[in-house]
């Protein structure tokens, strides 16, 4: 049983894209379709959550997914309240769990949670009460299932037949934990031919159980691929034993004109951002007609709404 | 007369337990019941306060006091403004007084003020215009009256008959605000036994005049006892001329199983959080069927909405 | 034409009192003569911008300014996002319009923005999509329309005949983004007699075409003036080559109350805070009967309001 699921379907919590079935992802995709503001008509509001809490845990800095997260919440009308544990002195030493309990205690509906540990979110999930919901926003390397399924989103938008696409995903896939949810949430919705690129020292092993084809060069892997995501690199793995340097990198797997030519010629360019230019992507590529790297920050809030509103909203289960 | 009440009984500040009433106390924990939840129902919220601005003014770092007023303003419907003045460049070397006329230029409501200048709240309380509220979220050693309140509200909760109560408190009773405030608050409320427990390096005098009973010896000091609090004890305190060391504090002091087995079987034990799990109290005890240390926590956003509302509500004096 | 108005007279963004008409200055004042509260009654507040999204951008840590573009915000009823970009981790490299582009693809309606680099506000109004709207809380030594927009609503509740005012406006002008603002504002309103007083080290080229008289005698300066506006003095310009010493600044140009017995007796007194008491002004002038430093925070609110209500309201321009 997916501890993310009740017997009735409905999700409790988002911890990971692991179990999700396609008509699962397909759900939430098309409840977020309801949320996308159409162009220059301002963002899509309602009441669903007035009255809920929503508390914003991050143990990691990240402004710019707690922006989308904050924002989702509050345009649905939730009280949206953010601790930012990585740099506050909010714990005092407290544990993890007592942290938890006491928020818990104030009566909180729902924790968003980054934490640098692979496994937080689902440790958590585990120990909150029934009703508490909890939506992973990235744990250590291990997942980040709303910026999987933005980027799902977002390719349904444009190209929906998934099972006949090419996907290639282009980067550190060793630390990357947005990766391991693309790769389970394109899988689960049914891409067949899915490549993952990168140099040898950052391709993880058991690439192919989850059925995903590894490959380290790049023009080869991207041929013909009608969507190319490329993954942000740390640039503190940069010096060290992974990468010879920024400049190796970005000749051997940054993506530029001449080298997109060669996949299909509307191939849709992603990055989950905050880009590096001209280290990962050449900026003509990044800003160019097939890059749709903005819709995804706008599908970003859109999705994380669906889900929001699937799990606390009036049609979602009741507590 | 009390500053904190005017001349029809109703409060204007809360600024200290000092010169509250029984009634007083009462009327405030009656209000707090309305604003508790009931299990799984969800956060109770209220419009109440809508368009009203209150001002989190705190000069001490304290995320979880802060939520907790956060919350509770925020679920009356008031706009809360954050200023982590602490941490903040806010005041530019402003005095005290010009950042506290200024907030209130803005139409500023309520003023919720942390300070570690014991007195600081009633200084602001003196200085700000008719009409405008301060509470006192804590200030240096004098006063922490919301959490004396949300401590008594949980005991009333399951032990109302105050004057047949014996009450410990336990721990770093000197530099403490918690136990000033909540000895006051068990006083008024008719407690005869009330016993405060702790080395003697860390027991003021004049704790009989308030009405206490200073004892040093642990297991004296609870046996028999209703209830015991657990205060904190502060790290940088450990290392000096008050305490040898943590471990021999919780060899003398420390709320252990079998220790805990000298007060009455149904004894509640208390702590305003967050604790030193092996420091104050063992982890069994604090998570053990005896401790309502998460209902305190649940506890303090009702009495704090509560507090709000008797206010700046509809019911409270108008301006 | 002015990038701030549409060709139907609306405003779209505000980046500078540059260009702006006795009658655009006088629609924003007329405006905010609705959102200014009566003595007692609590802020104003209205349903306008519902929905609505407004971020506060600062690259410039300042609590003051955001804590009044904030409560503006939320007072309307917009959903208000604060970006510390100073402080936080937010860009992780990432460029300015990357930053932008980002926020403003999560569908933000309005983006208040301070930078230090003049002409930041302008950039960013050139990169935004239509309908989305830039205010400027300060650029550089450029602009800070806002607060030029609230000292002119407070000179004319008092005293509305521009064209028979002598204003003098001292301290250091040179890095003065406030003075820029305010000589703009004040001329465009018809002010004929307008002194500009500081040392010559602090009096930039110029003054003359922008319609300003420079003085450096304060005395002379302030003679038969009707209002008096100080300028803060930044503490890290004290030593070097602009200024000896604090004290000698106070010595010639601090504003005593000696001093201002050779202005008008019904001479207003003003500064935009925070003040440095003993350093521009004496703390009997800042506090006295002529001062209206406080009414200038209190209508800074007020305008915010109003700049936002015009642009982003059901009155203004749709988009």
């Amino acid at each position: 049983m997916n501890p993310q699921i009740d017997e009735h379907g409905q999700f409790r919590h988002l911890l990971t894209m692991q179990g999700l079935s396609a008509d699962n992802i397909h759900s939430i995709l098309d409840r977020a379709e309801s949320f996308v503001s159409s162009p220059g008509s301002g963002p899509r509001t309602s009441a669903e959550l007035k009255g809920r809490t929503i508390v914003n845990l991050f143990f990691e800095a990240s402004t710019r997914t707690r922006s989308a997260f904050e924002l989702a919440g509050k345009r649905l009308s939730a009280d949206v309240l953010n601790m930012d544990v990585a740099t506050s002195s909010t714990s005092k030493g407290e544990t993890l769990l007592d942290t938890l309990k006491t928020l818990e205690a104030m009566d909180v509906d729902m924790f968003i949670v980054r934490h640098h540990a692979s496994g937080a979110a689902q440790f958590i999930a585990n120990q909150v009460r029934p009703g508490v919901a909890v939506l992973n926003a990235g744990d250590g390397r291990h997942a980040h299932p709303t910026q999987a399924l933005l980027d799902v989103f977002t390719i349904r938008r444009h190209k929906p037949d998934f099972a006949s696409l090419s996907v290639a995903i282009v980067g550190d896939i060793l630390h990357s934990r947005v990766a391991r949810s693309e790769i389970r949430a394109l899988r689960a919705l049914g891409v067949r031919d899915l490549r993952v690129i990168g140099p040898s020292t950052l391709l993880p092993s058991g690439l192919a159980e989850l059925g995903a084809q590894p490959e380290t060069d790049m023009d080869r892997g991207i041929e013909g691929a009608d969507v190319i995501i490329m993954l942000r690199l740390q640039k503190e793995r940069m010096s060290g034993h992974f990468l010879p340097s920024a400049d190796e990198f970005y000749q051997r797997y940054g993506l530029t004109q001449s080298r997109l030519a060669g996949a299909r010629a509307d191939a849709l360019v992603m990055h989950p951002g905050p880009i590096n230019r001209g280290v990962e992507i050449e900026s003509r590529v990044a800003d160019g007609p097939q890059s749709v790297i903005l819709q995804q920050v706008n599908h970003g809030v859109a999705v994380r709404m669906a889900i929001m509103s699937m799990i606390l909203g009036q049609s979602g289960a009741r507590r």
